[in-house]
């Protein structure tokens, strides 16, 4: 089979604009950038805010593992088969983040024949949002140098400063750095350190935001640090820089537009990381699609246990979203690696490693259904060396706990594959949609909701807090206890510990470090080491990445 | 008078697809960017390559002062003024730098009646053009420290890597960094710093570069550093990094249009530094404006004496352009400060001083014509204080010198007000085009095309040069002696001394290092300090900048 990016390459593409109006949304409605690229802008936007909400799916997946699930390539081809049955649907996506291109990750817009296009530009710069959030962040970075040079008026404490710089590359020798050397020319001394543009909390923010006002409110709610010796926190508003930041984000703000290898719409907007922030595409572009379409298929970063509890407990209680479906995507490799498999004998039929592993898919599944409250269909990307017997013992366990299975094959039969399971959650959203629970109540004190989610969704049986976290978390309850609680830990396991497959219970998870997020809007709780910026490994990707004298781009996959 | 920012958001734009259609461009040769900005098509400009060019003029300035020249606004109103009278024209200027928006200097898109719009996107990301030379940068970056991190088998010497790191933000901070700190995690602790954007050797290269082909040679060529030991180049392409670096500039690569006040298309492309660079917009717009229109008119950084000697040694030399008139661009005023007259007093009358201060404007005329052998028109940039006595002096001075005088006014007035200047403009381009001239053979040693330089455009009577610059050319002659020089001094004077106004003579230059930019193609010499990272004032123009909640921008100027 070709690789993504020759099947990429290989796609008819449509002009964005005739990809649009099969959503009946007029020319002038988009802003284009290139032919097969556009933004939405938001006159149009605002002048459908009485036109009913479509139906919001939520695409998510068990514990991830080094086998790789799928869970973008089930977004796009549920989305294309979506609109194959006949349902108006437009695909909601996250953007790629630049750095890791050049690392060992490769593109990250599908796989196969479920791939957004055109995938070169969506994994490069793209419409430049990265970039923009990027020069906002260090705009506002170089404004507190600049204020302790010119004599620091607003007493910031050097030593305090949590306001990092940021770049889009990555790029590990920047972790940590010292800056304002050279002599008075240059500033102070002081220690610094470089996070990836997803990390940033101007990313989180503007896939928060409402609206121009509120994403100037909270860029100027940001805490850069705090005052020396009463600490009393800074505000990015002191050094009056929300009014440039915003204006450096006036297009970031505004959803992209792309289509499909099947020329159905996808929306691609926004990226915060899916530890220290929330991981998911801009509401503004989940309500855009909500606005646009019927139908809204979109996905949230790791396994149904961090990103699908932040999507619900974060971004649908901040903008009032109401998903109706959840799709659980799992692979029998993966489930089979959860049971113990080594990575090289995955293609091997092995019934009970794939029993034992089984059991972190149960574990999401009644998360969905009982925690979240939603209706949940498991679908299962195929491989050809799957057997009937490792298929029918995976059904027979989802069907025994009251879940929907389906296999799909749309990485290698697009849209076409995966219409069995486009029909059931169609059914489901028509007939059966689910009503959301959250996983706390915004009221509780700021360690209930992250024991709340440790004992509940991890399953653990004790929460622990450093000394540190535990007296932060007590001082921010008056002022930031309505706060949701975002999780940092492995994205491997239900625990805090990355080699824990399966389901483990009653483990205890320790609260290390909590960091407060004004300007999102929410508490960070740090289990476990946390990396904010990747390095490059021995031999780079980008040593493969080529284009020719045609602009034809090789080695991106 | 309204502001800039209020004239040019009054401005009719018309959509990018009409104004381009003037010139007979077929919308499918531009790639929209949003409705008032485009990039032209490769494959477009390749389909042009058998047209005649059109005819070159360069706009450049006498020294500049702080009262400020208005060599931006005359290429506008000149462009503006040249459609106003028949003449197909194309404008090609420099985009403007992101950083120094933030700082004192606000927009780059000219001023007044002309002006370059949409001006809040031209100098806020544009195309993004700026922030994908910054991430070229900053991959070759990473991937240094990358190849130290993992064994270091090339043998870089930590201490003599020349490649720094590269930001579009004025942050003094960030001058003089160490980097790797943290241990083992982290990589090796280095000394580094960083460089604005334009300050990059990929703007250069970009800027310089004939094709895609062309680009990623250039970027194979860039010397990174040294080995340990005995010191031998260390190229970007043993890090095998010029495949993924051109990737990364591919839509970079292609010249942007976008239109004046008066809705004539103008190319923005490009932005090298003038100093440590030669200050030009890119070969590939200008090229691309010869190709589509009958006149181009383009201006270079700072005065005759540094921007239009680059553009003839350095860019006109490496592209093969011929460009036919100059516009030497002058105000009363700023003449007058010249003469000695402080900035205050510059509004009053000083025919005195001004008499003084003609002595500026006249070495330029004649380096212009004599040197670099072509035509020469003085346009006097109209302020309403200039009395008809200065104006006679200048006059008579300027005719005596064989040269061609005009009062231009379409700072207030548009294109109408520089109708002269165009007619006087074109009837040299079509009756008595200039043959140009380089100051030096490219044969000549790398000290004698200083020495050239120095002695016929600056009137210096003796060139010193360090004894590490001496030796380092010296060592350079058998490889790079080909390579013309690039000379970094102040713009405010012909001497290294910024303070000496007028048209010192006989005053001694000292070339205090030398730079080899293998990749832009060209030997830095640098005759005192030279900043490649501004830093912000203590009210940085930053706290005035807003948006409101319709996008609408404020603030800049």
């Amino acid at each position: 089979m070709a690789s993504d990016i020759e099947i990429a390459q290989q796609a008819k593409m449509q002009r964005i604009s005739q990809v649009v109006s099969k959503l009946g949304i007029p020319e002038d409605a988009i802003e284009p950038y290139g032919h097969y690229k556009a933004k939405v802008s938001l006159e149009y936007l605002n002048s459908l805010k009485d036109r009913p909400d479509g139906k919001l799916i939520l695409v998510t997946a068990i514990s991830p593992t080094p086998a790789g699930e799928g869970k973008t390539t089930t977004t796009v081809g549920l989305g294309d088969a979506l609109n194959r049955i006949g349902k108006k649907t437009m695909i909601c996506l996250r953007e790629p983040s630049l750095g890791p291109v050049f690392g060992v990750k490769g593109g990250a817009a599908g796989g196969g024949y479920a791939q957004i296009v055109p995938m070169e530009d969506i994994n490069l710069h793209f419409t430049g949002d990265f970039h923009a959030i990027g020069a906002a962040h260090n705009l506002l970075s170089a404004l507190i140098d600049n204020h302790i040079n010119h004599g620091n008026e607003l007493r910031i404490d050097p030593r305090l400063i949590q306001w990092k710089r940021v770049v889009d590359m990555n790029d590990r020798a920047l972790r940590k750095i010292t800056i304002g050397l050279g002599g008075t020319a240059n500033g102070f001394v002081r220690e610094d350190g470089y996070d990836i543009v997803v990390a940033s909390e101007v990313m989180a923010i503007l896939c928060l935001a409402n609206s121009m006002t509120d994403l100037k409110e909270r860029l100027g709610r940001i805490i850069i640090g705090y005052t020396l010796g009463d600490k009393k926190p800074v505000y990015a508003s002191d050094l009056k820089a929300q009014g440039a930041m915003a204006t450096l984000l006036k297009d970031a703000i505004k959803p992209n537009i792309v289509q499909t290898l099947e020329n159905n719409p996808a929306i691609i907007h926004g990226g915060p990381f899916a530890n220290i922030a929330h991981g998911c595409n801009s509401v503004s572009a989940t309500r855009a699609g909500l606005k646009m379409a019927d139908y809204v298929v979109t996905e949230a970063g790791f396994g149904a246990d961090l990103g699908a509890e932040k999507f619900i407990d974060i971004k649908c209680r901040m903008a009032g979203l109401k998903p109706s479906a959840v799709v659980l995507v799992a692979t029998i490799r993966a489930l089979k690696f959860h049971g113990g498999v080594k990575k090289e004998d995955l293609n091997q039929e092995n019934l009970d490693a794939l029993s034992k592993g089984i059991v972190n898919i149960e574990r999401h599944l009644k998360n969905i259904t009982e925690h979240y409250g939603l209706p949940c269909v498991v679908s299962v990307n195929h491989f050809t060396f799957d057997t009937d017997a490792e298929i029918a013992l995976l059904k027979g366990r989802i069907e025994a706990l009251g879940g929907k299975f389906v296999i799909a094959r749309h990485w290698a039969n697009g849209g076409a594959g995966a219409e069995e399971l486009a029909r059931m959650v169609a059914d489901i959203c028509d007939n059966a949609p689910g009503q959301h629970k959250f996983v706390y109540d915004e009221n509780a004190p700021l360690q209930d909701k992250i024991t709340a989610i440790a004992t509940k969704i991890y399953g653990a049986g004790e929460v622990t807090f450093s000394d540190a976290a535990r007296k932060q978390l007590e001082s921010w309850n008056a002022d930031y206890g309505r706060f949701p609680v975002c999780m940092a830990k492995t994205q491997m396991s239900f625990s805090a510990d990355p080699n824990a497959k399966g389901a483990p219970s009653g483990h205890k998870l320790n609260v290390r470090e909590v960091r407060l997020a004004n300007g999102a809007g929410f508490v960070v709780a740090i289990c476990g080491d946390m990396m904010t910026m990747p390095g490059l490994p021995k031999v780079p990707a980008s040593e493969k990445i080529d284009i020719d004298e045609h602009g034809k781009v090789s080695g991106l996959f």
